[in-house]
C-alpha cells in the first residue's frame, strides 16, 4: 500500500458574522463580528497562507432563513447568516497580501448574468494568478427567491438551470479566445481579431450571442466546487465538480456519499480520484485534554439554541418553534433530518433528539462533527475520518473567529507535519496545479474541455 | 466674489488597455495592457492618492464596439475597450493601499439584479470607509444586450428601467435598516430584528419582496455619478445624480449642458450646485512647450485610426468605415455628431472633417479636449475651461498609462496648488463628506432620502 493521502485544508468562512456557530459571536474573544472591515479578511488570508491551507472556501446565501417561527428574528438576533456582504470583491485585497492561498467562491447560477458572471470570475484568476474557484450553488431558499422577483424552480429544474448556465460559461471561458489572441504584439494587434469566436448559445434557459469579455486567465475554467447533497445534485457534481463539499454528523453519514460521488464521476468517464472531496469539521483543541473540554464548554455557553434551529430550519425546511425545548423530535418524518441523525443514533443509542439537543448538536460547526482534545487526540480523529470516508480534506468551520484558525494552525498543523500528513511547503501555481498537480486548464473528459475543441475549430474557422 | 472654486480632478480609468487613446498601448514607455494585474491597480492608485486626487473613476461596457466595418475587429487590434474585466472587485485592494481616494465604479442597470448589486454596493461602502461611488448607466451598445440575451431597451424606456432600479435599491440602502439595528449587542442580539424592515417593491421592471442583506454602510447609498448626455439622460441626473460626467470637445459644447443640468436639478427642488459636475479633459504638460509639443506629436504617432473611429462609431451609431481617408464627413447629419463638431467647426473654420481627421481627432482623449504646454499654460487652458463651462472639475483621461497620471501629479498638481486651486491636503471621511463637506448620508430632497421617512414609519411600525 502507497502512503496515506495528505490531508488538505480549506478554511470554511462566509461574508458575515455567525457563520455555522450561532450565538458565538458573543464570546468575549470572538471577533466575528468586524467581518465589515478589510482587514478582518487581509489578517485571516495572512494566517490561513502561512499555517499552508490550500483554500478560503467563501459560502455565500441570498436570503434570510426565516422558516423557524415563521420569520427571520431568530435568525437576525443570533447574527445566522445575515446580515451578509458579497464575497467576490473580498477576493484580490486577500490575494495581493498572501502567497500561494486560494479562494474558492460561492455564485449563485439562479442570481447571475452569464456573461457578467464569466467575466468577473475570469478578472479573478487574472488578478489572482489562478488561485480561484468557483463553488457552483443553485440556491435553497425561498427567501432569496423572493428578493429577486422570482418564484424558486423546482429541485431538479434548478439542476437543469445550472447545466444550462455552466454551458454558457464554459463556452465563455474555454471557447471564445484563443490562447495567443490577446498578443499585444502591434504587428497582429492588442488581440488578434482571428483568434476571437463569437459564442452563440441558444439553451432552455439562457441565450446569448457575444463573445467572451476577457482574454484568457490562468485557470480560464476557475477551479470547480460543488456541494450538492440529493442525488441530482451529486450527479450535477461528479460531472462538472473538481472538488465537493459534504456536510454530515458522522464518517457513517458521509462515507456512502462519498462512494456514490465517486462513482458517478465513473458513470461519466472521470477517475474516481478526479474529485477531491472537503468535509465540514470543527476543531476545538487545546493543549491538553482539559483544556480542550473546557474551552469546548465555554462556547458552548454562547450557542444561541434559537439561532441554531433558525439554521436548520432553513436546511431542512422544518419550523421547531413550536415544540417544547424537551419534547422529543421525529426527526424519521424528514427526509434531511433524518439522514443525518439516525447515524449518530444507530452510533450512540443513548441520543434523544429534542429541540434543545438538535440546538446544542447544531450550534457548534452547523451540522459538522466538532473534534474536541489535544493535539495527538485530534490528530488521531482527523485520520480516522479520512480513512473512514475516503474524504481527501477538510472545510474548517471556525466556533471563534480567529481563534479556531489560529489554534488549528498552532497546535494541529505541527501535528499533522509530523505524521506526514500535512504539506510543510507551499504548493506552488494555479489553484488547479496546487490541488491536482496539473492544468492549469481542464482537461477531457471534463465538459469544459468539450468546449474548447469547439473553440479551436471556431478559431480555424475564423482564420481561414 | 468669493474665491474661485477648487479644482476637482478624478483619474479617469476602465478595468482594459485601450480606453480613450486607441493604439496607445504601442507607445514604448506605455503599461496599459498589464491592466489583467492586480499591481496595475494598487500602484496606480497610491499615485492618485498621493497626488490628492478625489477619485479614480471606472467606466465599463458589457459590449464591442461592433459598428464601424460591421465587426469588432477593429475594436480588438486597437484594444478598444476589449479584453476587459470587472470593475467591482478591484476596488477594496486600492481601498487597502490608499488613505483618502475615492472610487466612483460603474454598474448597469440592465445587467444587474437590484438585490445582489445593492448587496455588492454595501460591501464595498463597509470595505472602503464610505470612498465609494456608483455610476449609473442604462448600457448603450446593442451587442451588450445580446450578450445577456436581452433585445436592447428603447433610449427612454431605459431611464423608466433606471427611475424602477433605483427606487428598489434606494430602498434597500435607506429603508430596510435602522442606523442601529446591527448592533451587536448580547442583549438585543447581533441584529435587533425590530431595527429591520421587509422592502416590498412591485414596479413596472422590477419586483422584490425581501430585507436588504446588508447592514446600514457609512454612507447607505454611495455618491451617485451618471452620464446621461440626452435631455432624458440630463433629467434623470438632475433628480437622482450628485455628480455629472460629461464628455465633449470644447467649452462651448460643454457649457450650455452644465447649465441645462444645474436648471433641471432646480426644477427637482435641488440648489444648482448640489451637482458637481466632471468634465473629460487629457493633459500632455512638459518641462516646456517645446518638449509638450513634442511629446504630443510622438503619442500622435501611435493612434490607431481604425481604433478611434470604430470607438466614434459605438457611440454614435455611424460606420465611417466605407469612406476614403481624404473625404468630408456629412457631420451635420448625424446628431451625437454635429452636437459635438459643429462648435469646434464654429471655433476653427479651417477645420476639415474627414475620416483621418476624426479619428486623428478622437484618437488622444476620445471626445474630450487634449491640452498640451509646460504647467502654466496647462493651468491656464483648465482654470480657462473651468470659468467658461462652470463644472467643478475633470475626470483625466490617460493617453500613456501610467505616465499621464504621474505628468499631471508631477507638473500640474504644483502648479494649481500655487494657484490656491487645487487641494493641498486630503479630505477626510467618505466619499459624500470629501466632495460636499457634508453627509455621510444623502439628505433630502434627493429622492432616496424619500425612502428614509418611509424607513422609519416602517421600523416604528415594527417595534410596536
Amino acid at each position: 500500500m502507497g502512503a496515506k493521502k495528505p490531508i488538505r485544508m480549506n478554511a470554511f468562512v462566509m461574508n458575515t458574522a455567525g457563520h455555522q456557530s450561532p450565538g458565538l459571536w458573543r464570546h468575549p474573544r470572538d471577533r466575528s463580528g468586524e467581518y465589515n472591515r478589510l482587514d478582518h479578511w487581509t489578517s485571516i488570508a495572512r494566517t490561513l497562507d502561512e499555517g499552508l491551507f490550500d483554500a478560503m472556501f467563501m459560502a455565500d446565501v441570498f436570503g434570510v432563513y426565516d422558516v423557524y417561527g415563521g420569520g427571520p428574528e431568530a435568525a437576525l438576533t443570533a447574527g445566522v447568516q445575515i446580515p451578509i456582504g458579497d464575497p467576490f470583491v473580498l477576493v484580490p485585497a486577500m490575494a495581493a497580501v498572501t502567497e500561494h492561498l486560494c479562494f474558492g467562491v460561492t455564485g449563485n447560477i439562479s442570481h447571475e448574468a452569464p456573461l457578467s458572471f464569466a467575466r468577473r470570475m475570469t478578472t479573478l484568476d487574472h488578478l489572482t494568478g489562478g488561485r480561484v474557484g468557483w463553488n457552483i450553488v443553485t440556491g435553497y431558499l425561498d427567501s432569496a427567491s423572493k428578493g429577486h422577483g422570482q418564484t424558486r424552480a423546482a429541485h431538479d429544474d434548478r439542476y437543469a438551470i445550472a447545466e444550462d448556465f455552466t454551458d454558457v460559461v464554459y463556452k465563455l471561458w474555454e471557447a471564445s479566445w484563443a490562447d495567443d489572441a490577446a498578443c499585444r504584439d502591434p504587428d497582429r494587434g492588442f488581440t488578434d481579431p482571428a483568434g476571437v469566436a463569437r459564442i452563440h448559445h441558444d439553451g432552455p434557459y439562457f441565450r446569448l450571442d457575444a463573445m467572451g469579455l476577457g482574454e484568457p486567465s490562468p485557470q480560464r475554467t476557475p477551479v470547480l466546487f460543488q456541494a450538492g447533497a440529493s442525488p441530482r445534485g451529486r450527479d450535477f457534481a461528479a460531472r462538472h465538480a473538481e472538488c465537493v463539499f459534504v456536510a454530515g454528523p458522522s464518517a457513517q453519514v458521509i462515507a456512502p456519499w462519498v462512494a456514490d460521488i465517486r462513482a458517478r464521476a465513473q458513470a461519466h468517464g472521470r477517475a474516481p480520484d478526479d474529485i477531491l472531496v472537503f468535509a465540514e469539521i470543527t476543531v476545538i483543541p487545546g493543549a491538553t485534554p482539559a483544556e480542550a473540554q473546557a474551552k469546548h464548554a465555554d462556547y458552548a455557553r454562547y450557542i444561541d439554541r434559537d439561532g441554531a434551529l433558525a439554521m436548520v430550519g432553513g436546511w431542512t425546511g422544518v419550523d421547531f418553534s413550536d415544540l417544547g425545548w424537551d419534547e422529543p423530535i421525529a426527526y424519521q418524518e424528514n427526509d434531511a433530518l433524518r439522514s443525518h441523525l439516525e447515524a449518530i443514533t444507530t452510533a450512540d443509542p443513548d441520543t434523544v433528539w429534542t429541540r434543545r439537543t438538535l440546538a446544542d448538536f447544531a450550534g457548534i460547526g452547523g451540522i459538522g462533527p466538532v473534534i474536541t482534545g489535544d493535539a495527538p487526540a485530534c490528530a488521531d480523529a482527523l485520520e480516522a475520518f479520512m480513512e473512514a470516508t475516503d474524504i481527501d480534506g477538510f472545510n474548517l468551520a471556525y466556533a471563534v473567529w480567529p481563534e479556531s484558525f489560529e489554534d488549528f494552525t498552532r497546535l494541529i498543523v505541527p501535528e499533522l507535519q509530523a505524521r506526514g500528513r500535512y504539506r510543510t511547503r507551499a504548493a506552488t501555481g494555479t489553484m488547479r496545479e496546487q490541488l491536482f498537480g496539473a492544468g492549469p486548464r481542464l482537461a477531457p473528459p471534463h465538459p469544459a474541455s468539450q468546449a474548447v475543441s469547439q473553440a479551436a475549430s471556431k478559431t480555424r474557422k475564423t482564420r481561414s
